[in-house]
C-alpha cells in the first residue's frame, strides 16, 4: 500500500474510528485500525466486536494495500503533525509515515487478522433526515439502562406507527419518546420496522452527525444495523427481544399542569437537588396555582435542607410529588425548548414533561415514595 | 451571625478558600470553611494545616458572630443560585441562607473548634510587584519534586542576591531559576533573605494573583510565611534545610547554541516523544550548524521509530544529546518567549534552555545516558 492523503482528512478519519477502539482488549488486534487502499480510496476500520466504523477518504494511490497499526499512537502522531500531505506506505508489517520534515514508522500486524465487518445483503432500508435523528436520539438515549440485566433496556427501540417512526428508550424508572417522520421507508419484508438499538451505537450515530449532513440511510436486517453517515459507516448488532408495551404507563389526564420557563425549572432542581444526596436525590416537587409557582424541597437530611421556587403558569389543583432531582434536570437538558409543560397526577402516578406547544416529545418520570 | 452579601462576592470568597480544602480528611472540620463577621467584615478562613487561606470581603453586617460550615457544600450552593442578594444568618449551629426565592439551612459546627490560623508577630517583609512574581513561580515550580525523601527539594527556594531576588527550583534532574526585582525588603534580622516556601503553597499563591494585582507583600518568620495578595491572605509553613548549592552545574561555555522558534521545537518534541513512552521518554536531540536544522530522533522500539526536524539558526559544531522529552516539553511550556535558545555542552553536561535575548531565566535539563 502506498497512498498520498492530506493531514486534515487523515486526522478526521482517525478521530472518528477510534472513538470504538478499547484501551484494554484481550484480542490486541482490536486496537489497531485497519487501512485499506483501493482505487483512489482509503478505507478505514475499527470495531470491538459491538460496533464497527468505516470512515472512506480520497486518497491518491500509487499502490493497493492493507494494514493494521495500533489506532491510538496513530491519530496522536498524526495530531503532532503540522497540516499538509502525508505520504503513506506499507513496508512488510510497519507503516512508514512520511512529511517534509517528519518522517516515523509504526510497526503493524497483518490485515487478514483483522476481524470482518459484517455486511448485510437482504436488508431493509429507512431514509431518515440527519438532524431530525440526531435531535431524536438525543432525547431519549440517556434514559436507557446501564444495567445489562434486561438486555432491551439497554437499547432504543424504533418501531413503525404509520407512516412515522417513534424512538423510545426507558430503565423502567423514566421513559422518554420521540415521534419523527422518515424521509423514506423501504421494507423488504412488508412488516412495520421493529428495531432496537444498543445505546452505545446510538451514541456513536449521533456523534458522527455533522452540522451539516443531510440524510442517515439505516439498513438492516434480523441481528444488524448499518447507519451510512456522510462517509461514515456504522455496524451495529440490534438487540433482541420485546421492548415493554409502555403505552398504559402514559397519565392522559393531568391533575395539574405547569407551564414554566426551561432555564428556571433547571435552576430550582439544581439547588434542591445538591440537598439530597442523602436520600438518593429524593425532592418534593409542589405546584401551587393560588400563587403561581412551582417549587422544590429537599427532604430534611443531616447536611440541611433547601427550598427554592420559580414563578410558573399553574393551571389545576395544588399537587405535590417526589422525585428523584437528578432524572427532573436530565429531561429539561434535553427539551430542547424555552419552555416546558410539566404535568403532575398525584403521588403515586408518573409525571411528565414535554416541550411546551410540541407533541412530538414525551419525558416521564416515575415518582418515588416520600 | 448575620450579614448581607452579594453572591457574586460571596462565590467568589468561597472558590477562593475552598482550594484547600480536602476531600477526605481525617479532621472532619477542615472540610468547613469558618465565617467571622466583624465590623462590616466578613472573613472566610479554610486550612488544611499546611496552607491556611483568609479571603476577607465587604458585607452589611447586622450582627457579628462565627460558624463553620461544610465548604464544598455550600460553594456548590452559592453557585446554583441567581446573582443578587443574599442574606447569611447563624441559628444555633447552622446556618440560614435567604435570597429572594431559595431558602437553605446548612448544618454546621461550633467555630471555637476551628484550628487557629498561624499569625506572624515579628516578621521580615518583602514587597514584591504582583505579576512579576506569578511569572517567577510559573516558571520555575513545576520542577520542584514530588518525591518526599528530600523535602527542600519539594519547594521553591527564594533567595537574595544583592538588590535581587533569586526563585529557583530543582528536582535534581533539571532546574529552573528566574531572577526577580523586589519592590522593596524590610528585613528586620539584617541577614539575606533565605526562604523554602513548599511547591504547593506557591502554586496557591500564583492562583491567587489576579491580572490586575499589582503588589504582593510577603512577611515570613524562621518557620512561616503569609503572603498577602489583595483580600486574601495565604499563611504556608516554611521548609528547613539547605538548598543544594546548584550554581557550578550551570554550564558557561556552551559547545553548541541553537535559536529555535519556540513553537517549532514544541511540535518536534512532542512527536518525537509519542514513540519514547517505552524509553522512559529518552530522545536524541542533534543540531547540525552544516544545515541549520534540530532534529529529534526517538529510539526504535517496538512501537515504531520517529524522526522529526525543524530549521534553526545553529552556531558550533555539530553535537547530540539525550535527554526525556517530557522535560523539554515543560520548559518550553513556560520559556514565555517566542524564540528560545538551546545550549548543548556534549553528551553528560547539562543542557540549557532561555527565552531568547533574555539573561533573568534559565532551565537546566540533566542529559540521559543514551
Amino acid at each position: 500500500m502506498k497512498v498520498q492523503i492530506t493531514q486534515e482528512n487523515l486526522h478526521r478519519a482517525l478521530s472518528t474510528v477510534s472513538r470504538v477502539v478499547g484501551n484494554r482488549t484481550t484480542l490486541p488486534i482490536l486496537a489497531n485500525v485497519l487501512l485499506h487502499a483501493k482505487l483512489n480510496k482509503l478505507y478505514f476500520s475499527a470495531t470491538n466486536l459491538e460496533i464497527g466504523i468505516t470512515y472512506l477518504s480520497g486518497v491518491k494511490t500509487k499502490e493497493e494495500g492493507k494494514i493494521t497499526i495500533p489506532a491510538k499512537l496513530f491519530l496522536e502522531y498524526i495530531s503532532t503533525l503540522p497540516s499538509g500531505t502525508v505520504d503513506l506506505e506499507v513496508e512488510k508489517n510497519s507503516l512508514k509515515i512520511t512529511t517534509n520534515h517528519n518522517q516515523s514508522t509504526i510497526n503493524g500486524m497483518d490485515a487478514e487478522e483483522f476481524p470482518s465487518i459484517p455486511v448485510i445483503t437482504q436488508g431493509s432500508t429507512i431514509t431518515l433526515g440527519a438532524q431530525e435523528l440526531k435531535t431524536a436520539l438525543s432525547q431519549v438515549v440517556l434514559v436507557a439502562s446501564s444495567d445489562d440485566s434486561r438486555p432491551v433496556l439497554g437499547g432504543v427501540y424504533i418501531y413503525q406507527k404509520d407512516d412515522e417512526l417513534v424512538v423510545v428508550a426507558t430503565d423502567s424508572y423514566r421513559l422518554a419518546e420521540k415521534i419523527i417522520k422518515p424521509v423514506n421507508i423501504n421494507n423488504k419484508k412488508q412488516e412495520p420496522v421493529r428495531i432496537v438499538i444498543p445505546a452505545r451505537s446510538a451514541q456513536e450515530v449521533l456523534r458522527s452527525i455533522e452540522e451539516d449532513t443531510q440524510e442517515v440511510t439505516l439498513v438492516y436486517d434480523g441481528s444488524q444495523a448499518i447507519f451510512k453517515i456522510d462517509t461514515i459507516e456504522i455496524v451495529s448488532r440490534l438487540i433482541d427481544g420485546a421492548f415493554p408495551d409502555y403505552q398504559q404507563l402514559i397519565p392522559t389526564d393531568a391533575q395539574t399542569v405547569v407551564t414554566i420557563d426551561t432555564k428556571a425549572f433547571t435552576s430550582i432542581a439544581k439547588t434542591a437537588g445538591l440537598f439530597a444526596r442523602e436520600s438518593g436525590g429524593s425532592v418534593t416537587i409542589t405546584a401551587r396555582s393560588k400563587n403561581n409557582t412551582l417549587s422544590i424541597n429537599s427532604t430534611a437530611s443531616q447536611i440541611g435542607t433547601a427550598a427554592s421556587e420559580a414563578e410558573a403558569k399553574v393551571e389545576g389543583e395544588e399537587t405535590s410529588v417526589s422525585v428523584n432531582s437528578r432524572y427532573i434536570l436530565d429531561a429539561l437538558g434535553v427539551i430542547n425548548s424555552e419552555t416546558t409543560t410539566f404535568s403532575i397526577t398525584g403521588k403515586v402516578t408518573p409525571c411528565l414533561l414535554r416541550p411546551a406547544g410540541s407533541s412530538s416529545y414525551l419525558h416521564l418520570i416515575m415518582p418515588l415514595r416520600s
